[in-house]
Parts: structure tokens; C-alpha cells; sequence
């Protein structure tokens, strides 16, 4: 049997107990062309919360019925599919589910020799490529800047900051709590974090930066936000990459009040999504995974278990109980 | 004597008659070094609001008690700088004043034989120049492309309008009132207005760019900032140019809520002010006055008389009765 999450109801807000139901059915069976993939971890990402609403984005909405969409990594367990054979790890949207079938489209190989599985879900995968091509493409990163990056304890953030000091900048994090804070510090290598939840955020980033930041890349939004733009250096650029402290909203998100801090700085506000990348997807898993072999960059995944805590596990990722990558074993 | 326009207190909201003071004082002797101008139309910007206010810009806000400052077009009247001889016409920061003692730094001399004096503080002068750059150099305009305008009727906006249809682009205005959407459409050649005084701003800009807009060249803030975000293509540009709905505000700025478009549509917003062009001036100049010989396009100022009535004619940028380029007579 598999076990599988079905979206129930549309979240207004919060995801709540209604959203999510959790069913077992029968493992289909595979037809030509098609794998049977057991699920071995699911990554959770907070762009979910986004699929779950009815609302014109760059995919569409998961479907009320449908199994919950994630990306997720593990085994082939038999195939029909010439491209995939029995034993390969493969990453894709293989669903909030026990097992897959799927005709392949969008899965690729992983070699599980190098790197952890789950990592597949963090620092090589979805989350290293949004840091890597949001701080250097997007963002334009130049060496010796000063990028000011929030969540930065988290599965983006925290390479981010990483990839920037590989390239010589002066880099700052805002993360929430004194341990988040001394993880930035003292294992990434960031020269300093900002504790939002302890400190006054606005006066601390001018401390911190008096010349002004060069790059704000902003996973969180809200008032965050506005006080990184008050710290705007000429022609800064403030990468929006996503804004969880809007994602359970139940009125519009907040509008950053300061954003004619780009006017007077001549700096741009730009987004992306990593999809819009995916021509270019090797070569930053190739330049991350160069740095991670060198050490140049740490990953980390906060693994929790079980199908059946799905709801539970996913809501850490709104309440910041959890460092680096999110992940559900299996 | 030369009558001045003082600044006396900084406005909180929008300025009243405790705001500036009209003083006569002498003329002063002009020293090594200098010219005396005789200035004959005083340019009125919403950017001189944003110079009253006691904060950190682009510029250093105007002092309390001195001469507000703004651009003016006129006569050398007496030189003793070799750059400038007695009856040329220059233009510069003169001031909210009668006559300008300068040592001639900023200032330069235009050619009254071509067209009306008053123009050079318009479209072949800063406006021209902000709509040029805006739209070509921030905004990156391709042929063909979609392009909202809002303001379309001011001295930005209507320049903007006009050169994206010599970029062979669609071009839909937003203005006040049908008598100023009749002008842009049917004097400045544009595709479509809207009049965001009588019609639904939102729902007309669907209707007119049913594939979504490429650029937004905003003149306004506000809600309609808002509306255009709601419409944006992959890749668009939103080009901050000026929020003159915001700049009388007594409370923080409405914030872009919408801004989240700019992540799924991979699109940016980008500001700018026109002193950072000061080294392409001359190709931004030859390129309009180009148009402008060229009938391509077309120039229009409300003027008004007397320096006694600045504060009165400065408040029609704000409540919208006037059509291009506001310039008072002295």
C-alpha cells in the first residue's frame, strides 16, 4: 500500500488539520515508458505554500485531490523506463507520498556516493541552485560587496552567505536566535548575524553595514524587508527570492513602504524562480558541488520522520524550528 | 530687489502658506567668476517636494531660510564669467527668485531659436531627459513591447508615451480625467488611455494588455503601482521614476503589496534619478530634439504667472490641473 497526502481544502492562512488528508491506496502498477520510485525523503520547501493557493504563479496550483506536489529523492525500484533502472537514486516531484510511478519527466540521477541522499533536497539541489543563481546571476554579485542576506540560516540563505563569502564579500545574516546567529558565525563563516528575534534589526544592519549593503537577498519579506532598504548602497540590488513571513497572510502581504529607497539609490528590486534556470541547472551543481567537496561550503538538513507528521513537520518551516534544509524521512 | 521664495518650514503633508515666505532683497554685485541671470520661467517638478524633506537623498535637502530651489531658464544679464556672456539664455538652478547670481557651475546655455524658452524645462530638459532614460536605459524598452505609462499627461509621462511609439511598442496611459486621455491619445498618438478618475483601473489594464505588460514606467505610487504589478509579463520591468501620490504623505509610503509579482514573473523594479546621467545628457538631448524637429514628438506647458503665486501653482502637480510641463512666468 501507499501512504499519500491529499489536499483537501485550500489554507486560508495557516494550514490546518482540514488541509491535508492522509490515505493509502494501492501502488499502481507501472505501464511502458514509466518507474516505480520509493520515496525516500521529502523536501519541504516553503514555495509549497504557495502551490496550495488558487492563484495564477509561475505553476499551477496543486489540484484539491491531488497529492500534496514536493520534490522528493530515493530509489527505483523497477522500471519500464530505459533511462532508469532498478537501484538507480533519483531526485523529482515525486509527491507527499510513499511511492511514485512516473514517466521520468524532470527526474534525474543522483550518485549517493558522494553526498548524503538528502542533501539532494538542500545544498545539491532546488535550494543550492536558487542561492547560487539569485546571488550571481540575479543579484550580480561582485567581489568585495556587502550582501545582507535574511533566513540565513536556512537551506537558501545559509548558502548564500556562503557562496558570498567565497567571493570575497563582507556578508551579514539575519536568522532568528542566539544559536542560529553563533551557527552563521562561527561554522558558515558569515562575518556577522543579526538575531531578529533579540535585537533591533534596522539599527544593527546600519551598525553593521555603515557603507550601506550592495545586495539584499530577502527570503522573508515583511518588515525585514523595509529595513534593508533603508541601508541601500547606489545601484544595490535586492534579490526577492521569497517572503515566508507573508506565505499564511489571511489579508494582503505587507507592501515594502520603502522601496522609493530604489528611486533615490538608483538600485533595482528583482525576482526569480529557480525553474526559469533550469538550461543552466548543471552548472550549478557543478560549481556547488566543487565547493562542498572543497569545504568551501558546510551543508546541513534538520531530518524529521514519517509520512504521517507531514502537517507538523512542514509547519517548522514557518516557525524557524529548524536549521539549514527540512527534510521527512521516509 | 529681487523677490525670493524663502524656505521658512518644512511641510508635514502638503505645503501651506507658512511654508515659504516671499522676501524682497537686494540684488547682490556679481563677483570674478560669476554672472547675474534674469530668470524668466521657473520650472515646477514634483521632485522639489521630495528636497524639502529633512532625510537622507540624492541630493541634501533645501535649508530653512534659504532660496527654495528649483530649475530655471533665462537671461544673462551681466558676466563676469568667460563661459557666459551678457544676453545668452541659460538654464540652471536658479531658484525661486527673480534673479540668480551663480558662478555659472551646472548651468548651460540653450538656444531660444528653436524652440520656446519654456520647453527647455520640459521635454528638452530634465523631464525629457528622465522620460528618455527611463524608458530606454532603466526600463531597457525593446520594439514591439507593451508599455503602461502612468502620469501620461505630465512632462515625463507624455515624452515616455511618445518615444515607446517611436519604439513601435503599444502604449496604454493612465491620466486624470477624459479630457486628458483624449489629448494622449488622440494629440500624442499613444494606443490606449485610462482614466483612473472614472474607469477601474485594474480591470482596464487587463483588458488593454490581455498578454500583461513588458514595461511599467511609474510616475505615481500608490494603488496604481499596485494594479500594474497585477499584469506584469516574465522578464518585465517596473521602472520607479517617481510616487508623486505618496510624496504629500503624512504616514510611511504605501508599499508596493503586489511586489511578490515580481518573483513569479522573474521581472524587477528599478529606480533611478536623472542626475546619475548627468555624462549621457547631450545624447539624450540630441536624441529628443531630434523628435521634436521631426514632429515626432510633441511638446505642450501650462504656464503660469508670478512669483507671488508659487505655492498655488505648486499644488496643481499634486491635484492634476495642469497638463505637461508646469512652468511659472516670472
Amino acid at each position: 500500500m501507499n501512504k499519500q497526502q491529499i489536499l483537501r481544502n485550500r489554507p486560508f492562512g495557516e494550514p490546518d488539520d482540514k488541509t491535508w488528508e492522509l490515505v493509502k491506496s494501492e501502488i499502481p502498477e507501472i505501464g511502458d515508458g514509466e518507474f516505480l520510485m520509493k520515496n525516500e525523503f521529502i523536501s519541504l520547501d516553503p514555495a509549497m505554500r504557495g502551490w496550495m493557493n488558487d492563484a495564477k504563479s509561475y505553476i499551477p496550483p496543486v489540484q484539491i485531490g491531488e497529492v500534496m506536489r514536493a520534490l522528493t529523492v530515493g530509489e527505483v525500484m523497477e522500471s519500464q523506463n530505459e533511462k532508469f533502472k532498478k537501484g538507480d537514486k533519483v531526485c523529482g516531484t515525486g509527491g507527499v507520498q510513499e511511492y511514485t510511478v512516473t514517466d521520468g519527466k524532470g527526474f534525474y540521477k543522483v550518485d549517493p556516493t558522494l553526498v548524503p541522499l538528502e542533501t539532494y533536497t538542500g545544498t545539491i539541489g532546488m535550494p543550492g541552485l536558487t542561492a547560487y543563481f539569485g546571488l550571481l546571476d540575479v543579484g550580480q554579485c561582485k567581489e568585495g560587496e556587502v550582501v545582507l542576506v535574511s533566513g540565513a540560516a536556512g537551506a537558501v540563505g545559509s548558502v548564500v552567505g556562503q557562496i558570498a563569502k567565497i567571493k570575497n564579500c563582507t556578508v551579514v545574516g539575519i536568522a532568528g536566535g542566539r544559536e542560529k546567529c553563533k551557527y552563521i558565525e562561527d561554522e558558515l563563516g558569515f562575518d556577522h548575524a543579526i538575531d531578529y528575534k533579540n535585537e533591533n534589526v534596522k539599527r544593527r544592519i546600519h551598525e553593521l553595514c555603515p557603507e550601506g549593503i550592495d545586495i539584499y537577498f530577502d527570503n522573508v519579506g515583511g518588515e525585514i524587508l523595509d529595513h534593508a532598504l533603508t541601508a541601500l548602497r547606489r545601484k544595490a540590488r535586492v534579490v526577492i527570492c521569497g517572503a515566508i513571513s507573508q506565505y499564511n497572510n489571511t489579508s494582503a502581504p505587507k507592501g515594502p513602504s520603502n522601496y522609493l529607497s530604489l528611486l533615490v539609490n538608483g538600485a533595482r528590486m528583482e525576482g526569480f524562480v529557480i525553474l526559469h534556470y533550469t538550461k543552466r541547472y548543471q552548472e550549478g551543481l557543478q560549481a556547488i558541488g566543487k565547493w562542498v567537496s572543497e569545504g568551501k561550503i558546510k551543508t546541513h538538513e534538520t531530518v524529521e520522520e514519517g509520512i504521517d507528521n507531514f502537517r507538523e513537520v512542514f509547519m517548522k518551516l514557518f516557525s524557524g524550528e529548524k536549521r539549514g534544509k527540512l527534510v521527512l524521512k521516509v
